[in-house]
């Protein structure tokens, strides 16, 4: 049972905040992006956990730190007994990235740079491509592959921006095809202003954020019950 | 709640096999260090947040990886509502530990060389002094913390391995009094063999031996619930 908190009882940031507090956290706050990015990528695996079954799951990752969310995600989806597969489209030359693709290689997580070609037996794809510091539009080879995934119909997870999407004004005009149209969404730390209206299924984690850090920028963080590290964001 | 494991479904392992699976972890399955750590020392939090009331907490931490662990848990132990101050006697100057030191800082959160003098006014002590590759006896400045402790009767929650046992033979002769009698404990990955016979409150976290690993070593790793980090051991 993950635990329901008002919308209204957290900041949502821009994406001039979020990356304010990203650059904190890294600078000032004295933290590893491996640290984050495995809290974030287990939050975003517990959200998927607690809302869907069981599943092969098509995990989407971008070449950057949304991406390496996506593929700690994956390996904790596996923990899970998720059964996850992981597209690739731009290999990041960063050595984190190196190592994820490690990781997930010796755990016997499959990595291809393509949508698999039976995409359709896939009842979930996770949404690990671009995350708030993106600037739209897509450019190839994620046009297509968005493209795609609209067309497939398939329940898409995204995390923290839905793909495609900007991170204030959200989802462009509704003839666009070559973005995400989520069917849930876990935003990390703090909602971004995209997400204010957003109705469906709605998570938050990145229970990381220092007291210092919260004061300083005077954001208004979720309260989490006792060790948990994601709750559901609802009216 | 944490579900509850039998112990006869889990390894219990030396100190040789602790060895190689970390090392394992971090050269042929492409672990950071930061990755695992920032895992353990969550679980080690989330433990303590389900078996004790928020409280201060006096955290001490050893200089190698499972003095790290005590750092990750007082940052995680914070954001769940307790109020850790940090023992740390002797100063690693390992990259990551400095790290661990300015979060920790940054956070409010005392880092002191030396037991505070009002040791007795702290309900409960977090054990991060030594780990699995620990050989007795313990060394000063860690001796007279170690008797101290001891002698302070406090609860001691102890992180892997109680502070002066053997990997293997447990707690030396009864009449030593530089060696922790935990309250209860949080195995890591899998328990060790000095906890075969400990009948106390006892957890196992570290949800993140990938597969591949553990049909090599032919390890029989616990049954986790869910999207759960811990579980608890009993007879």
């Amino acid at each position: 049972m993950v635990q329901i908190i008002s919308k209204k009882t957290v900041s949502f940031i821009g994406q001039k905040m979020a990356t304010q507090i990203d650059e904190q956290l890294f600078s000032k706050y004295g933290f590893k992006v491996e640290q984050l990015m495995e809290l974030a990528g287990l939050a975003a695996a517990q959200a998927i956990a607690a809302h869907y079954p069981k599943s092969n799951v098509a995990v989407l990752c971008g070449p950057g730190n949304n991406g390496g969310d996506g593929f700690v995600c994956a390996r904790h989806l596996q923990q899970f007994g998720f059964n996850p597969s992981i597209v690739y489209p731009k290999e990041s030359k960063n050595e984190l990235m190196k190592s994820l693709v490690t990781q997930c290689e010796t755990s016997s997580i499959p990595i291809q740079p393509t949508l698999p070609t039976n995409l359709h037996t896939f009842p979930l794809i996770v949404d690990a491509l671009f995350g708030f510091s993106f600037q739209p539009p897509p450019r190839e080879p994620f046009t297509q592959i968005l493209k795609t995934v609209r067309a497939s119909g398939i329940h898409v997870f995204s995390i923290d921006i839905p793909s495609g999407w900007d991170v204030e004004k959200g989802a462009p005009e509704d003839t666009a095809d070559d973005v995400i149209h989520p069917h849930a969404v876990i935003s990390l730390t703090l909602p971004k202003i995209c997400m204010r209206n957003w109705t469906g299924p709605h998570f938050l984690g990145g229970r990381f954020v220092p007291r210092g850090l919260v004061e300083e920028m005077q954001l208004q963080m979720p309260e989490y019950p006792g060790f948990e590290q994601i709750v559901k964001v609802e009216d």
